[in-house]
């Protein structure tokens, strides 16, 4: 079977992980390594990356970051100070033992994530006050060793970026996570398109080692929770235990308040899960690699080349564009670039130009439209801004309609058992409840979201007094 | 002893070695890591790899690239496919052999380079000829267990991009081996302002699996030679070994040629050592992370703050600028400054507005220039042109000064011996030539240039007819 063709995927509304699946390798993202739970980044792949890693890095220099890289490799003994941490990562570590021929005398962990490693370089760096805040930013790939893996949803490495600071105050330094995670929330909402919820989450979800964890939480078109990214408040805990100190104003030694925040490859997975339907990919116009593709009608007439290549000049000044002058048929690349998830179809043959006109076809509807080809740009313009603010409100409202309220436990697990979803209960705050309630329904809390109100004032697993609202969802 | 002090660093033509060391640290662009050559790289020394990165990665797309990322991990029996490859790697890699408590069935190799992976992946890619050529590109890190390391020049993992193309016929794909071994020339020589001789390695020191393996090499300012970038004809000997194929015009199934090729952190190396001097860090203005940097004097005075803020906001439109109001003295700025190797002060102060005029001092020549404020961007502008040429000049001439001919063995020594530098001397093609001029002067051959003039007819080391002029070096 030729690998080019444009194949059916099996439909998401019958067996949504078989389409996942399906979209990933049919949209020409990855091919699967044969090293468990890696994969390989395509040029469609890796692209989405490249524009998500232009946006946040621009943001985070905006915002005073600098960017470091720091050795992929740490010492066992090193990662071993901080007993959370190294708690929460010793099962999903992967060791260097040996180089060359040469058996270490001590391994190597592959970083899980540099918390260790950014204590030693602050270590190094500060000196007073006056270095403070420190603001360091990485781009690297980490390492975990996960039992059930998926594309971009759980890999043994991926890409991501962590932000780790250092801070005179622990009021700034919570203060900074929290600019952080809406930092986040800003990329998901107007870039990805993806609406996420933002909350803190229980002790038992948060980081291993944090003091505290906030988290943005997106719903997938299956009903289930995909943590986006969190941003976690460190208190002084890691400084301590790696003997970052500086001299503060009064001249007394004094250890820093950390944070550190990261989103991963994992937000590619958000996009196809919230956006992509039956015929592919579904990419939000300010993200995709290629935004426009131009297919010409009837290309063997000259003046159809002629004036797509025109078109294509003309936009290309402004949005990233391809023309397709292949022999396949038109009707072969609509599937092609349907599957791929490109926004916005330009069609042009011998009667659009006649009529200085060309089709446009949009991705996330499936509407097609004439238009003029006079100020095509600024016709095109705007549709992709509709496409984008289209594809955001649809999976707010579907999000909006799947967050359902259960008062009692049998309302948690029937919604839970019939229509998936995010639910919103209170909880007592006893990791017991939250417990029970995961082992019965396999819903975890995802979050205590912000500014969420009561709905009643009763735990829903034990009945006693609750104060907190809690978003609980099945996860991947 | 504070880390902030500028203290003065080791002369250096009196200990080259501890100069360098001094200035990666002083100039704080690294840290050193407690793995055996790993490196924390600072904001400083990232940034100038960032610059780099945005410059290679523009050409690269220009070009027709797309950039992919592969896994880290290589299975152990993959990479002993190609035999020339592994032969070549195989003391110097890192194996993962434990995961958590589970001890992995095969080692997984950290990728040294990733040749094997870009065939598996480009099996998966090509069908037909109408896919050729592809030109895949990676930024990734790669891991070689090197004895002796030092920052930059050899370290165990170091950051780099390697390119990996397939191509129909071995005339294209050596075509664009030539192609990128002049982007690397353009990088250099343009930007780097580092002077490079480009030639085609010999058998002896091509890559391992490589048909040929081209070069560009530069002099350091110690008179050591340093491999800058390499691109290397594969032939399709990767292709044959991994079944990579794809139907050519005739439907008959063909293995493609292949190329691939890199350059590395180490081009930081090559700028610190043929720029940089005795008080410190030189940077070339096109890759300075930091272009401009503005001393205020007297500085408590209102009017010396808002006329430097306002040269700031002036300048920040067009290059990378810095201003110093900080406490310290304008002395210990100028020499912090100097020492990080930002290519232009500007020092004002009240006398200075007087008269309209701000002082520029360049840090290439240390001159000192009275200039009016008046359309300031555009003399700062022509300043910075002037320096990047005359960085590149300076270290041309040095270059030229120290390629000496050598007719004779004794002359070989005694260049060796007495003045280092490049060496340019016949060679008879002979390896055991190559390897006995090795172990006697320690040069190794670093290329056969291209378009080099022969200087007599007989090789240097056996007297036998000779018609290849090599140059030959001490290398890092």
């Amino acid at each position: 079977m030729s690998k080019k063709t444009v194949t059916s995927i099996t439909n998401r509304e019958i067996d949504f992980s078989q389409w996942y699946t399906d979209i990933v390798k049919k949209a020409e993202l990855i091919e699967y390594s044969n090293v468990k739970g890696c994969i390989y980044f395509k040029p469609n792949g890796y692209g989405i990356w490249e524009n998500i890693q232009k946006i946040v890095d621009s943001k985070f220099k905006n915002l005073g970051h600098e960017n470091v890289y720091l050795p992929m490799f740490i010492p066992e003994s090193l990662l071993q100070k901080e007993a959370d941490h190294i708690e929460g990562f010793a099962p999903e570590v992967a060791y260097v033992t040996q180089v060359g021929n040469e058996v270490l005398e001590e391994r190597l962990v592959v970083r899980p994530t540099s918390e260790v490693l950014f204590c030693e370089l602050y270590k190094s760096v500060l000196e007073s006050h006056r270095d403070l805040p420190k603001l360091y930013n990485q781009w690297c790939s980490v390492v975990r060793w996960e039992k059930t893996t998926r594309p971009f949803l759980r890999t043994s490495e991926f890409l991501w970026q962590e932000g780790h600071t250092v801070h005179d105050s622990a009021k700034e330094a919570k203060a900074h996570t929290l600019t952080m995670l809406d930092v986040y929330v800003d990329l998901f909402e107007n870039y990805l398109a993806v609406p996420v919820i933002k909350g803190i989450k229980t002790e038992k979800e948060k980081f291993a080692g944090a003091n505290s964890t906030y988290t943005i939480e997106a719903l997938m078109f299956d009903g289930k929770a995909l943590q986006c990214g969190t941003s976690h408040f460190l208190g002084n805990s890691f400084a301590k235990a790696f003997d970052v100190t500086y001299t503060d104003k009064n001249n007394k030694l004094k250890s820093p308040y950390q944070t550190s925040y990261g989103i991963s490859t994992r937000s590619i997975g958000s996009i196809i899960m919230v956006h992509g339907d039956n015929n592919g990919l579904v990419l939000p116009p300010k993200i995709a690699p290629t935004q426009i593709i131009i297919v010409p009608i009837r290309q063997n007439k000259e003046i159809v080349q002629e004036k797509s290549l025109q078109i294509k000049e003309v936009l290309s000044k402004l949005f990233s564009v391809k023309l397709d002058l292949s022999d396949k048929t038109p009707g072969w690349k609509f599937n092609e670039y349907e599957m791929k998830g490109i926004p916005l179809r330009i069609e042009i043959g011998p009667k659009d130009i006649e009529n200085n006109s060309c089709i446009l076809a949009r991705r996330d509807t499936g509407e097609k439209t004439t238009v003029s080809l006079d100020n095509i740009e600024n016709t095109v313009s705007n549709m992709l801004d509709s496409i984008q603010k289209n594809m955001f409100e649809t999976a707010r409202k579907r999000r909006d309609e799947n967050i359902r309220e259960a008062h009692t436990f049998d309302e948690f697990t029937n919604i839970i058992e019939t229509k998936q979803g995010f639910v919103k209960a209170m909880w007592c705050g006893d990791v017991a409840c939250e417990e029970k309630i995961k082992e019965i329904t396999t819903a975890s809390s995802r979050c205590i979201p912000f500014g969420s109100s009561k709905i009643n004032d009763k735990c829903v697993c034990c009945g006693k007094d609750a104060t907190k609202a809690v978003i609980w969802g099945k996860a991947y």
